[in-house]
């Protein structure tokens, strides 16, 4: 089955916005095993976007719109598609009945005027809710098409999408497919592609894609099968060879946890409490642990020392070992990390000083990078030699530190 | 004068990579005053794509293809392109030379054969070198058309953009086009706009453009003219009106500058040092500031917060302040930032506290934030409600810390 996506919005062709709604539509299609070629951007222009949806309706099964279906004159996806495939446009009482909720949900008393017109629904179309938001998602069908609007704002698409859009498309197939995300930390790319060669080559069903991310590899496996109990029964014995093969190197199966939400769940249920101490990273490290809601419980202080009198009066760093070693060193990565446990009463510290760039430091390349973990009084240290530019270099050092951190409370347990 | 983009990548149909580019060259496009109508995405499939370059000869003036041209066999935009043109590809004795400097740059001794490809030229065709990479880029010329094909990666794309193709668009227009930004903070979108309403009304050359960011809005002064001198003459007044307007709020007039760079560039020139106290942000303020080199002279450190014992322990906040008012509180903003300053002998510390949600605390919203500044014996302390996510509520508590800061340090100079 082919998908194609058109994406409209004036704000994408003059570069305002990124086109992130692209990446994310592809990817769940690609899980879909749906076959997608083509993806065009037009403006809120009626002639060119009648254009593209003609032009992909010829060559493709489903075609997905994003955006413009706003209050607004100037959004006219809605009008434009209903034109094309030659729909009446009617109020659907349902979807005013939503509209009005959400207003008095936001305690707004009088609606524009102007909102009703997203009330309006193409004859035949099937509604799919918007939760966070008053311009409904649509699918159309029409000669074993389909064409489907969705609310071009990432959070009113992708919640809906997730909802309502995904298990519609899943329907469409002949065989309903299902995936599971095996995320993994403290392996390179090709050493992750190299263990597992042999299943990648007598793969078929299910088959396994690998990601490459910043200091992760996440291994998706996709099962395709008449229902989904059949398909997860064929994923099942696929992720637990993986969860053999990488071990501890697994952090999650589930798509929707990061590594810091791992890492502070797995501090929690052991009830341990964690400090940072950074130089190089300068506060990604503890804002990357506060992203995660609820972190507080296990995340109390961090301490960022940038310069070398800040690692001495906050972290008490000797002297002499900044100016015998100097401040990148693996001697001050483990002074920094047992003393700002020690000093905040943590159980937990995790210690960052490197060289970021673009000037080398202290005579020592851009790139190097030491990290400590002090845990159970043990402090454990790693070098590294990063590439890649100043943005790079810290955040591979951030996903490096939280997996060091997570080795050294597993190596405990 | 009509351009269309078509990113060819078989990882953005997968949704592997999101296109940054598009959106990069559709603001560069915009700011020529050339009109776009079109983004295309194919995937690397030499029918397809020379199905898109056609329809896009058809209708458009210019033509800008990005990806594709690597050196392995799926890289085929450079020959498709050559081949819809009617263009023989012979090797480019210049390019050849690059290359092989290119690889000698990286001590790699033996170049791998499939890289010749790569000094491969359409005939007639211009090329713009790669300061960063193997794949030069290149203009080719037909029938009054421009087709230009640029490497994909976004590290050699927009060097070579802004040094080879901009100029090479500017040239093709009858006027060129000249533009300065001008970036304000605190103040709104709509401020902003309803300040300038009678210059927005009246522009016709330059032109001003309003861009709102997160915390801030960016101006754009862009001007046609015969040569660049008479453009630049036609932006100065403008750009001086703006800064009669705004004042203070203009913290540079250099595209490239960032606001937490003017903030470390405005300490560094009254030799200042600064230290940041944040609960809610948890470290996202100082990553900011480290996030530019060189950020050592001026920040020294910074205290992380999270909890109530760490504010108490670190900060020295009074017990009593913290069970009176509570952590969000404008009392405890203030004592995080005057002992902040004091604890780490900094002449300036910003602080922040503030509840980012998902779940309110101590019975206050979601999105209320306090920060405050000590400077010069002084405390400013503001109280802000901020809507949206925790994302979105720590982003903006970021920019509004910089700032306020920003602002404290003016108002006593």
């Amino acid at each position: 089955m082919v998908v194609e996506l058109i994406s409209v919005g004036t704000e994408l062709l003059l570069g305002n916005t990124v086109n992130t709604n692209a990446a994310y539509l592809s990817e769940k299609c690609a899980l879909l095993g749906l076959s997608l070629y083509y993806q065009t951007v037009v403006g809120d222009n009626e002639d060119r976007l009648s254009g593209a949806l003609k032009t992909a309706l010829d060559r493709s099964d489903v075609v997905i719109l994003t955006g413009g279906l706003g209050p607004t004159q100037d959004d006219l996806t809605k009008e434009t598609a209903a034109k094309v495939l030659g729909k009446k446009l009617l109020e659907d009482a349902h979807t005013r009945k939503r509209i009005e909720e959400y207003f008095a949900g936001l305690k707004v008393k009088t609606i524009p005027e102007n909102n009703w017109k997203q009330a309006l629904v193409p004859e035949g179309a099937i509604v799919a809710d918007n939760q966070n938001g008053t311009a409904p998602g649509l699918i159309m069908e029409e000669n074993g098409k389909s064409v489907i609007l969705l609310p071009g704002p990432p959070g009113e698409l992708k919640p809906m999408f997730e909802k309502d859009i995904f298990p519609y498309l899943n329907r469409l197939r002949p065989e309903i497919i299902y995936s599971v995300m095996v995320k993994i930390c403290g392996m390179g790319e090709s050493a992750v592609e190299s263990e597992i060669q042999d299943l990648i080559r007598e793969q078929s069903n299910p088959t396994i894609a690998t990601y490459a991310k910043v200091g992760e590899v996440h291994l998706r496996v996709t099962a395709k099968a008449a229902d989904e109990k059949e398909a997860k029964k064929l994923v099942k014995p696929v992720v637990k060879e993986l969860q053999k093969r990488f071990g501890n190197h697994i952090y999650t199966t589930d798509e929707h946890v990061t590594l810091e939400q791992a890492v502070i769940q797995m501090l929690r249920e052991r009830e341990l409490t964690l400090t940072t101490a950074e130089s190089l990273t300068g506060g990604m490290v503890a804002s990357r642990f506060t992203d995660v809601p609820g972190a507080s419980e296990v995340f109390r202080q961090g301490l960022v020392t940038y310069s070398n009198r800040a690692k001495r009066k906050l972290l008490e760093v000797k002297k002499s070992t900044l100016k015998d070693y100097g401040a990148v060193s693996e001697k001050t990565a483990k002074e920094m990390a047992k003393n700002g446990a020690f000093i905040t009463g943590a159980d937990v510290c995790i210690s960052l000083t490197g060289i970021a760039g673009p000037a080398t430091e202290e005579d020592k390349p851009v790139g190097l990078v030491y990290m400590a973990c002090s845990y159970n009084n043990k402090i454990t240290v790693q070098e590294f030699h990063f590439s890649g530019d100043r943005a790079k270099i810290r955040e591979t050092s951030v996903v490096m530190a939280l997996t060091l951190l997570r080795e050294c409370i597993l190596e405990e347990a």
